[in-house]
């Protein structure tokens, strides 16, 4: 075949990309672990059943199946295939699938493991998931995850780990206006009981949630359609026009919601995580945001997202606490809270405040250039003695002209041109040449391994 | 749904494994670096058909294929359903597939980006690929592939820094003891010329590549029901016992293969990459073997196979060189040469040597424990200054009995516990007590950091 494509919607990563990805991870990674989060994987296939039924219906369909190998028309029953009943036919045909998610292999893995973990359990993972989604700017099939969660505990310096891994997070990347927006779903739940809602509660949270993109006036529209009286509407106005400081936010919550059990669990939790986030003694940007409802229906307790500033990219990490994350297969009662970090959305901000400038594509630190037989020779001795003292270094592998050899140095970013001509060879040294400076030494093997290791 | 399982053939990493495993991968990693190789990555998900037929009818069998979103019957051919012909179907139900390998999808990569790579290029890639073959022990259906390749030259070196690295590689890991054996497809061509094999060449290499768990008698016998003729047999019975020193094995080859061209120009090749092999100084552990041949059939130059000695365990990396790795993607003419690090195997090897002892499943430093209120309070402020320190601090989350506290540190095997009580409230002080050793010691925050970051 000729020309070849990728597949829709997903990505070849070079080492430019590659090297910039690596230091958002790196950096995540390095903050999860400075908090005692350990890293797990899981496979990139899982059963079918355990992850069906956990998204929606519409996202059962955003799953990608995997064909059973083999005759995979052995348990297919011609009537669903006569009737083109495609829901029928899918487990049929596929037992597995992609995991489209980090959340729910985690719980499987919880529940899997229940009698070997000790709770609580903080672990973060960093793997690759996949949707059948319609690709577009910024959404692909395959991306990566990068979560961490404490599952076992009800404590709310959870939530403040989270608040301060973001912040340590965010500042070791080099993005540092940013505002972590927080609120608590009891809080909504406390609106929902004040305007008796009743099983409207999630038609509530969805269109609170489109508030960004739509405005007030088309959320009270929506939510009138959707039958809520025009004293519940009022009511809603009211809530989510509530702004200020946070103490002023919370003073607001308390007076409207004094009557709901619920709303008032919410305003206490926020309190003390307020009061914690005061003794980690961390930045002023974590803001009370009345209107974040977050979409996911799992959340039961505090949610958050961060958003970065004056740059026009949505929230780049979410999260929340969830009360019964492992119940759907049989565990109960693990409490858990959770953050997820969005990779590709911090890649955006990233590139757009231009904050990847000193990542190279490469680790080498010396390219050996030579003209002939005898440098080349030389060049391969002096390598070895180079890489035992830790500097990166490649040798130019074919005999081909000095300019040749330094436009791939060049191409690559190397720093360091070692020069190898006849000279070098009789002397027993090395002409380092700075690639940026322009500027040339000629060194000893120990000078030029102390002058690489200083700069 | 209750009791979930894993997909077969798979496997959860819980974090002692995970500390493991990229303890070997980092290392790996850092080898690749130092070298002079970047890393990329390609996506998980290929179209169908820039992985069919690039492995063999067999091959094709164990790729994993993606069900179609949507109406996955909308190009299902009528009269292929009714002839269940698997064979058709598979393409109109699934366009795409999960990777086999890294080998075909960076094939793909250099393809597709030749106008921007600038060549020679040298990559590593840490990805896991999936098979659908049937899983037995130490064989998995979704493994990680660790491989590094050098595209665009013919150098020799890139042979020996193959060598230079697997020699660094399990030295940083600790395996001591084991070989690389090395051989070159020109010279098995060699011996396919000295007997006049013509098309049966394949089926030489084939009977050749099992010697190892068939022994030579066996070998001949296939080859003899092959139709190869007794002459036949006797030279290559004389070429199999050829073993020895490097250099008697290169001359026992040189004389037995003197009217070859292939066969002379392997001995040569062979002879130049143990002559620069010299010039990097490394360990005598190289091994012609002249019984080594890899199925591989991209194979054309040197090949290669690591196993640790005094392990039963098979090669825990191989690799080779290969002449026309993208011509199959319409670019021709790029020649390069790869290894491949088995990760599943190299882990058996370390566990049975016991390699593993200093690797701890947690980053955390030191847990802090509290009784109450007052020294949860005290321990949260404490554990927001030793992380500023960089030390990996944990605050037990809930208000439970020390025993439990200290139970979770054992469990988890953090080496320190920080407790905290009324007195240490009091005197702003911190009593540290070794976990491993039992002692403890009445410190300040800041020679709490000097004792942590010393241990």
């Amino acid at each position: 075949m000729s020309n070849p494509a990728l597949a829709k919607g997903t990505r070849d990563f070079g080492p430019r990309q590659m090297a910039q990805r690596n230091f958002i991870l790196e950096n995540i990674a390095a903050v999860f672990k400075k908090f005692g989060f350990s890293q797990i994987e899981t496979p990139s296939i899982e059963k079918l059943d355990v992850l069906t039924g956990k998204y929606g219906d519409e996202g059962d369909q955003l799953i990608f199946k995997i064909l059973n190998s083999g005759d995979f028309l052995k348990k297919v029953q011609t009537q669903d295939l006569e009737n083109n009943d495609l829901k029928k036919l899918t487990p049929q045909l596929c037992e597995k699938a992609l995991r489209y998610d980090l959340t729910v292999p985690f719980a499987r893995f919880v529940t899997m493991s229940r009698n070997e973990l000790t709770l609580p359990f903080k672990r973060f993972q960093i793997q690759p998931v996949w949707r059948a989604d319609r690709p577009q700017k910024g959404r692909y099939r395959e991306f990566v995850q990068c979560d961490a969660d404490v599952v076992g505990t009800d404590s709310l310096l959870c939530e403040v780990d989270i608040l301060a891994m973001i912040n340590e997070s965010f500042k070791n990347l080099g993005i540092d206006d940013f505002t972590i927006k927080i609120n608590n779903r009891k809080i909504l739940s406390g609106l929902a009981e004040l305007i008796d809602a009743g099983e409207q509660e999630s038609d509530l949270f969805v269109a609170i949630d489109k508030l960004d993109k739509i405005g007030i006036e088309k959320v009270l529209e929506e939510l009138s359609q959707k039958g809520f009286s025009a004293t519940s509407l009022d009511q809603i106005k009211q809530f989510l026009s509530i702004s200020g400081s946070n103490q002023e936010v919370l003073t607001a919550l308390s007076s409207l919601l004094h009557d709901s059990e619920n709303g008032q669990k919410g305003i206490e939790e926020l309190q003390t995580i307020l009061s914690l986030y005061k003794d980690y003694e961390l930045p002023l940007n974590t803001q009370i945001e009345v209107t974040l409802a977050r979409g996911l229906s799992y959340y039961t307790g505090a949610i958050l997202e961060v958003v970065a500033n004056n740059v026009k990219i949505g929230s780049v990490s979410g999260g929340g606490r969830y009360d019964n994350l492992t119940g759907v297969f049989g565990f109960e009662g693990v409490s858990g809270v959770g953050i997820s970090f969005g990779i590709d959305r911090i890649h955006d901000v990233m590139t757009e405040l231009d904050l990847f400038g000193e990542i190279l594509p490469t680790n080498t630190e010396i390219i050996l250039c030579h003209f002939d037989e005898a440098s080349f020779k030389y060049a391969v001795r002096l390598a070895g003695g180079l890489r035992k003292a830790g500097v990166s270094t490649e040798v130019y592998p074919d005999h081909v002209k000095l300019k040749k050899q330094l436009n791939y140095a060049n191409k690559k970013a190397i720093p360091f041109a070692g020069i190898i001509g006849d000279d070098e060879v009789s002397q027993n040294k090395i002409t380092l040449k700075d690639l940026n400076k322009g500027e040339q030494h000629s060194f000893t093997k120990e000078e030029c391994i102390a002058f690489i290791n200083k700069e």
